[in-house]
């Protein structure tokens, strides 16, 4: 059973966008009520902007402001930008407050003043305690619908006040907080701890003070973290003096973790992780540029050193044949060691404390592979070109270039981080450069050395 | 207050590590009894392998098995391979179900037996039950700790059961699942529910039919991609008769997400997502050498493909000294398409349907890019080489080379993902050795039918 309505699920998808091709837009309405908000997004994402259009009229307005949030920030802004101010204000409607400071964030500034004024006055004020958070603190990711406790009270008590909040108590809640008559966080209450103890109990009782609070200007990254090593589904935020600002929820949580794993991903190739696959050929073109501009100029640098051997090259053709190989291994090794210290400095793992461990053991299989590398190289270079000075001159170049790579590769990541640069993006085009300088310069130079 | 405590939690760490240097055993033994298990796990990971070890002999006997799960596969393969059978064991007790399967798993097979044999009939039955789904499949991540109620009791029927089983109630529960007689999966029963409706209702007039049950077979992706679009605590997973088997949590569902984003990342350099940032030097050389092995072999092909243009690079040394800037100018260029289709690819949004869209977009991306930047590399080649040939030819070749990467970038993934090998691992190779090819190929060729 269930798996035919997984597959219903699939091909409701794939029918929407048979449907579009055929442009049957009557059809295709119907069909989109039966999807959620999330489907709709992650079809939205998957569309060309034509498409992307007209679905988007498609959509039902209550889920507007759900499927926005959805979106990565590229789509969401591209959706945005088509909207007036009626339609963004009516998206604005009925969001969870961390949603709604998110996608106000994204609005125009004259929208956002309106949406404001259109806020009650607690809602404003809480409104406005999120938006003062960066997006990228504990206090950014908060929701503001923590259901608290006194600790006085038994758990009698506190069943009969919720099914009096019935509906009003948000369904992802796992527990409750307890605090005292000054918001001060005091401990949480499980849901499960309160459903399984004796109902003459006091909070007090039956709260577990293991949670320690969250505090607001932590970063995201350690928040997701916490949430990772204690399996947390929720957990308080406090402001400095302790007291109760609001919750994170674990959904917010995963949000931040394919986030971190897309940047880590997609900076490699100088991209966003809110890229948007079907962004528009103009403004993808603006940014590959940057990035191939940045590249150009490495690349020129490295011509620039073969250019300083014009003289050994014309009398040597070899050189120029293999020359590649030299850099290309250095690229690839030193690549490795990148990504593994790229993801120690992201997981916290790496530091300068460990730093020297790691160095050490790169250098050892850097040289255990030169060895190895260094030696097939050298034997298949040797016969192509029938020459002994060239396989020594290959296997000198590439044992020296892999113990560069092994090097840079393990300490650029740190050192860009010390200096505020972020590895995942700027790591990948230095590592590059070095490894294609050195490549070039030690088996060009080592070959005017000894050669001519 | 709380800011303080997470610095001293930050500082243990740290003072651990200090102490360790120091050798002070003692010392830290007493230090290690304040760390979580997760936090000693994070550790453990970041320490290299002779503190490792000796961490590894202060940890409490208890938390061993919990630890072995935190840390990555490779790390934990190594602690396994230092305990003796009684320690592996001791480390199989108390764990639930799905973490005790996933333990098993990596020992060796004299201990699994052990283990099995060890176990209480239902366990074992339940045991083997989870063993026998892969590991990336909802059976293989699925525990069997849930809670079910049947439909026709009162909610106050099953608070009193609840109580009954008191600390039996996994910590984690959000929802309890409602069958018929025969184990059959009906719906859910949402804990806030139950404490906020009526206790006269019955479970079916409270429960949720809006959660459609997991197939056992469902691939993790999907799990988490379902968890993710629809912010799930915790689903049940069902036979293909729809009997409830287990649950899925989510603090398991961010394990899949984290490994998917360091799948991608680490793929990208050939390397494993479960790789140990200390692993022993020789293992580490074995698989990097794999690797480099593999990238040899293309940077080979690109050596051929220049050696068959010797003739006309002894006439043209500035060929030589500029090839380099088309080869790498289309590998930066492919490798940000192909950056953009992986990601697609793993979210689902990329597949034949849209694929001639993003083709499309690509191209002409490439196309506004390779006018660009064919443009300023003519001049600065031009004017370097004082050559209006020259400058003709390269930005003819870059052209040429950045169209070819737009083409593979995008298509190639599609084409790996269709014949079942993973894009993630072999496309950058693949990729780089087509912009190499092409880049040298359409440059020297040019030239030699231009310029001779």
């Amino acid at each position: 059973m269930s798996a035919a309505v997984e597959s219903s699920e699939e091909s409701r998808l794939q029918r929407l966008q048979d449907i579009l091709a055929s442009g049957a837009i009557r059809e295709a309405s119907t069909l989109m009520r039966s999807l959620a908000p999330a489907e709709i997004a992650h079809l939205l994402e998957s569309l060309p902007p034509a498409e992307r259009e007209i679905i988007w009229n498609l959509v039902d307005e209550e889920h507007d402001g759900e499927i926005l949030l959805l979106v990565t920030d590229e789509v969401s802004a591209s959706l945005i930008r088509h909207m007036d101010a009626e339609e963004l204000l009516a998206a604005t409607e009925n969001l969870d407050l961390d949603d709604l400071a998110d996608l106000v964030q994204q609005m125009p500034s004259a929208i956002t003043a309106e949406v404001l004024d259109a806020l009650d006055d607690q809602r404003r004020k809480r409104l406005e305690a999120v938006l003062s958070y960066s997006e990228d603190t504990a206090g950014g990711l908060m929701n503001t619908d923590t259901v608290t406790v006194r600790p006085e009270v038994t758990l009698d008590v506190v069943l009969r006040y919720l099914r009096r909040l019935g509906e009003a108590v948000p369904s992802s809640t796992d527990k409750l907080f307890v605090v005292n008559r000054d918001d001060g966080y005091l401990g949480i209450l499980q849901l499960s701890q309160l459903v399984t103890r004796d109902p003459q109990e006091t909070v007090a009782e039956a709260m577990s003070l293991n949670m320690q609070p969250i505090p607001a200007d932590m970063s995201t990254t350690e928040v997701a973290r916490r949430f990772e090593a204690h399996d947390i589904l929720s957990a308080p935020v406090v402001d400095i003096e302790g007291r109760l600002l609001g919750r994170i929820t674990v959904d917010d949580v995963i949000d931040v973790i394919r986030e971190e794993g897309e940047h880590q991903f997609m900076g490699r190739a100088g991209l966003s992780e809110e890229e948007d696959m079907f962004a528009p050929v103009l403004s993808s073109t603006r940014r590959r540029a940057l990035w191939l501009g940045i590249n150009l100029a490495t690349a020129f640098l490295a011509s620039w050193v073969i250019g300083q051997f014009e003289e050994t090259l014309s009398k040597v053709v070899a050189l120029a044949v293999l020359m590649p190989i030299v850099a290309s291994m250095g690229g690839i090794a030193g690549s490795q060691t990148l990504t593994l210290a790229i993801r120690g400095i992201a997981l916290g793992q790496l530091s300068a404390k460990n730093a020297r461990a790691l160095v050490l053991k790169e250098l050892a299989v850097g040289t255990l592979n030169s060895l190895i590398w260094a030696a097939v190289v050298a034997v298949i270079a040797g016969v192509w070109f029938n020459s002994i000075e060239i396989a020594w001159l290959i296997a000198a170049a590439i044992s020296i270039n892999l113990l560069f790579a092994a090097l840079t590769g393990s300490l650029l990541p740190l050192l860009l981080e010390r200096v505020g640069i972020d590895p995942a993006l700027a790591g990948s085009v230095l590592l590059t450069t070095v490894t294609d300088v050195v490549g070039f310069l030690s088996f060009l130079g080592l070959a005017t050395l000894f050669l001519l």
